[in-house]
């Protein structure tokens, strides 16, 4: 648990005198949805190149055959103050302060008692191409300034294996220089990243009348303070602006053109163009969390902070990158795409984003060969998303319970289609992306279910729900019911496209049996009931495991899993996270109001919330389900899980974003935003 | 499939154009059980370190974290030949012979023409520090000849994965050489193994009349033909004799006194005691296969060879270890120990090598701490034994499926020891090992299983029995039963223990309320059953599995995950390899003659026998159970495995040791052996 920021109306702020903080870090990640780069001060003067994390959506590189990490680039946020030729020493706190109504980072210290610092820095969300920092260095006019500034190309991999509970200390560097250019007041280095082969340039422009510039053979430059020795005791201010364009080989709908005037003030003006849009849309209802919340100053905040990093960590424009499951704010997780965008966390883009929004689904779309490659693996028809995966489609997880079993990510994808086709009767996205999507992972379904030799009952072998303690088992029923929810979409696209567009329905080659075939699947899949108490349940081996007191696997907020391992906990009879009563608030209308509290009653005990996910879907099933105690008291669980490092992993593993999404959601039903529901 | 062995009564012989061939070298491995090599060709032209495998019983070094594979050593099986100061060329074929009566194997060719060369080698199985070489050159007076000889420090390992279908190419050396001393005709090589800090000492000897020493700075000396001025067109023979003694910092029960004479003629009488004393206990009965086999002599041969290489591959004198899945012939498995030894192969050491038989069981006891510790790691109480292990103890298994739910291992472990105590009434072992072992591997079952809300059943929840292809499943026959095995010899000996042992019952706190719910535990174990027939099947998830027709299937002897993955075969109604049918094996008391014949009705005809264990055992329950034409059906698929390749693996990863302990299994119990049952 972490205590020390301070939350203002529309900003966070820290004041400490440590330059290394990686929870700070985390939460003062910034970004513009393309470019992102955790909160690190980069006159710090320790050299850490592997938390310094500077990430471009969609840049992986090969850390073994066919597996990727999310590269950590080269960085420009580095920049080295030389005082008298030495390193200053320093006599100040430590002021963090990120701006959320403007989307800009400022940190501002002394040195050696009488040197002011102050750093700022911002992503352009007008043109993402640009990342831009202003430098402001007040010092007497008669001490010696020096900056090394460049690109930190000591930035590393250290990939983290997806196993929760394995460390990794060795790392990898995946980016190798391959072109160095010097040129006036700015220096172009190309890069190549490993296994991949993309190419990353990185373009830095140095502005600044108080400095001289002077290159080097590698991607530094120094600047040396110019002096003024006529009045030696006053006080002199350097400042200089630093402008990195960033482009990759695999860049698609950016600009291409030169900015008319690179000056901070001319991006900084377009981009608050865009947060002030933002904000129209997106702000909270400020009245509402007043009246209602006892702690209302601090939710605000940071429902503001929630709402910010979800704008912040999706590359709007981008129909070929998601979301990863920490955003661009670390490399957990291999920096990979899961069902947390499709679930979690586009929610909150359908409501205030179309073409965001849109772009996610397209990601799907623009995978669905990809997802038929691996069907194809699995010696199975049609198509299967995979459960972890980056660049390519391809299944990045590497941990067989989970990649191989952890299967309802397929009917994920197509209900987070839908969701979008409903919300704006998006006919065209429909017929020509939606329809064959749906049919494909209908296809794969039937492959993957298993009639019994009753030829009544179609069982979903050797799987595994969201409730990733539950072994591997048959028919859960998140699972089942997404897929009954996915062979109906499928069943109506067939019939859609067989009357308005015959090629695509030829080409697919569908056919009246197998349409038939998916209807009688839809039919026999089961809903796993307890045998006692005839309630559904979360699968057909639940009722077999051994009842536990929670209160000892689980004394505090962090993950049991940390002390007792999975292999245990899968013959517990508890949830890891939201299970049926994630389901539940997914496709309410399924289910009764009295199944739905039945399940209330009968899991929310039983949950340890061992997933970030988890306070929030309670939140969102409580208010959904007009039980307000609870939900106010999952909300706020939720709410401040990254801010006050709940589970003690913020630092470690960057920004929550499925949680994010997930109390974005809550929230919205709760009545908190602008946007009513 | 593989047909160019020459298969006589005692011999196994190729000839052939390759010097390289994986095939070959698995086939004509030879070892003492201590010490192993690969058969390949001292003078073979090409470097190719990691498949000249030489093995030394124990000797793992670190490839990861706590993760070991099994050290290829430097090895002195490193001959290279100079003709007038050139490589010469074969001109002839290359006869292997491997002599199964006197452990001897023996390479002839021919050079440029005129030059024969003849190599011999065996293994000391009277002092097993010793590797002794002999190589005799006859070639044309004039002709120079210049041997390389030494240790090979170039061998390293090129670890496998454990998941079956993936590959690597990867190598990496675990022996850094730590000293090198010259002395005379002899040099002195010690290395450091990585992670296990291992100190392994290589003291190699030369000696000849025919050749000049000439020492270098490396493990190697050049050797000088001292030739024949006189008579220039006659044929000179020059021969040396090479000795290699190996020894190792965790050496136990070995000599280490100097041997009298150094000579290869003292070393092979010595040697060839030990072998006829063998083979007066091992031997065939080839009157009984003359007169039952139609390819009777094959049948001889290779029913020998098998005899032959379950001799080789096991350290008889060492309590510290076991045999490999694949003994000393390959690093297939990192080497690792599995059931195998203790189902498969402790029966041939117990019939014919107590004290083998003793301290491959001694090896379980003292790993006992490392099964506490497993135990407790994984939240258990008591002892459980790891799936795959080497030096220490610990879980080397890396995949989740196979290493957190194969779980019968450690009944198979009680299983065994307590047939070694059935034979030979040790009841010093018993009361001192045994029962300890019994007691804390009941306690694991205890803490293991699940009772259901009833409390009348103890279902074993997320398990996998032999059958890998039955995915992760509840109560496995196999395993249910073998536990029930254990807990009866565990309640057993602690009344025993309280009777003949006070000391021992009160030190590890055995109360009557554990014995009890031990007790209880054993007849609320469940056998599962299929639904509809009522007989005993594999366990509770197999009636739900697809029917397949498996000729299409697995067309070919060659194993279906070649062509189909794991993932999918887990949902076909089929058996990866003998599950029921070996249980019905190992505990036939326990099943009627009609549940035998039923199980045998219902599972040989969904067995693909994709492991190689598969064969034999469908043999041993034949016989044991009066299916004469499939048991010879089924024994002369399983005999001739290794010796046709039949599942294209041999070259690649080495014997099948548990597949030929199972033949001998099988052999026994059909009489084919001197030994009757």
């Amino acid at each position: 648990m972490r205590k020390d920021l301070i939350l203002e109306p529309w900003h966070i702020k820290m004041r400490s005198n440590d330059w290394v903080d990686d929870y700070a870090e985390t939460i003062f990640f910034l970004g513009n949805g393309r470019i992102g780069c955790r909160g690190y001060i980069p006159f710090e003067p320790e050299n850490r190149p592997i938390q310094q994390g500077l990430f471009l959506a969609g840049t992986f590189g090969e850390i073994k055959p066919r597996i990727t990490d999310f590269v950590n680039l080269p960085t420009p946020v580095f920049d080295r103050i030389l005082i008298n030729n030495k390193p200053g020493r320093l006599t100040s706190e430590i002021v963090r302060d990120l701006d959320l109504e403007h989307s800009i980072l400022t940190f501002e210290f002394t040195l050696n008692d009488t040197i002011q610092i102050k750093a700022e820095r911002f992503f352009s969300s007008d043109d993402v191409r640009f990342m831009i920092q202003r430098f402001t260095i007040k010092a007497p006019s008669n001490v010696s300034i020096t900056i090394d500034t460049g690109i930190n190309e000591e930035s590393c991999n250290c990939p983290v294996p997806d196993d929760q509970v394995k460390e990794n200390t060795e790392t990898i560097n995946l980016s190798k220089r391959i072109s160095l250019t010097h040129h006036n007041d700015s220096l172009i280095a190309k890069y190549l990243i490993t296994g991949t082969h993309l190419k990353i340039t990185e373009q830095l422009t140095i502005h600044t009348n108080d400095f001289e510039i002077k290159h080097t053979n590698e991607a530094l430059m120094h600047l040396d303070a110019i002096m003024n020795p006529a009045a030696s005791n006053d006080i002199t201010t350097y400042s200089y602006e630093k402008f990195t364009q960033i482009n990759s080989s695999r860049d698609i709908n950016l600009s291409d053109s030169t900015p008319d005037v690179i000056s901070f003030q001319n991006f900084y003006n377009k981009h608050l163009d865009f947060w002030k849009e933002k904000w129209d849309i997106c702000d909270i209802d400020s009245n509402i969390i007043v009246k209602e919340f006892e702690n209302s100053a601090k939710t605000i905040t940071a429902l503001r902070y929630n709402i910010f990093q979800l704008i912040n960590n999706c590359s709007r424009l981008d129909p070929t990158v998601s979301i990863g499951a920490r955003g661009l704010t670390h490399t957990r997780y291999k920096g990979c795409y899961f069902w947390d965008t499709d679930i979690f966390m586009l929610p909150f883009y359908l409501a205030t984003d179309k073409e965001a929004a849109k772009n996610l689904c397209m990601y799907r779309i623009n995978n669905l060969d990809a997802a038929r490659d691996y069907a194809k693996k699995l010696n199975l028809s049609g198509a299967r998303f995979p459960w972890m995966t980056s660049f390519d489609g391809s299944e990045q997880c590497e941990t067989w319970d989970i990649g191989c079993s952890e299967i309802h990510i397929t009917a994920d994808v197509v209900y987070a289609i839908n969701n979008y086709i409903q919300k704006y009767n998006d006919q065209d996205f429909y017929i020509n992306h939606a329809t064959e999507l749906y049919i494909e992972t209908a296809r794969y379904w039937l492959s993957r279910y298993t009639y019994d030799s009753t030829g009544n009952t179609a069982n979903l072998l050797f799987c595994k729900g969201p409730d990733e303690y539950c072994g591997i088992t048959t028919n859960n029923l998140f699972t089942n019911v997404m897929v009954q929810h996915n062979l109906r979409l499928a069943i109506k696209a067939a019939s859609d496209l067989k009357q308005d567009n015959t090629k695509t329905y030829n080409r697919l080659g569908i056919s009246d049996s197998e349409i038939k075939a998916w209807s009688r699947l839809e039919k026999d899949i089961p809903w796993p009931r307890d045998p006692e108490s005839g309630h559904l349940t979360t699968d057909d081996t639940f009722h077999l495991l051994e009842k536990v007191d929670i209160s000892k696997l689980k004394p505090d907020d962090s993950a049991s899993y940390h002390t007792t391992c999975f292999d245990r906990l899968q013959r517990y009879k508890v949830v890891k996270q939201a299970d049926v009563i994630l389901l539940m608030t997914r496709l309410p209308e399924l289910f009764s109001k009295k199944e739905r509290l039945t399940a209330w009653n009968d899991f929310e005990p039983l949950c340890l919330h061992d997933s970030t996910l988890s306070f929030a879907s309670h939140a969102l099933f409580a208010v959904q389900n007009g039980i307000t105690d609870k939900a106010m008291y999952y909300f706020s669980k939720a709410l401040f899980l990254d801010i006050y490092d709940v589970m003690n992993n913020t630092g470690k593993e960057g920004l929550h974003m499925a949680g994010m999404g997930e109390i974005w959601n809550a929230a919205y039903f709760m009545g908190l935003l602008k946007l009513k529901p």
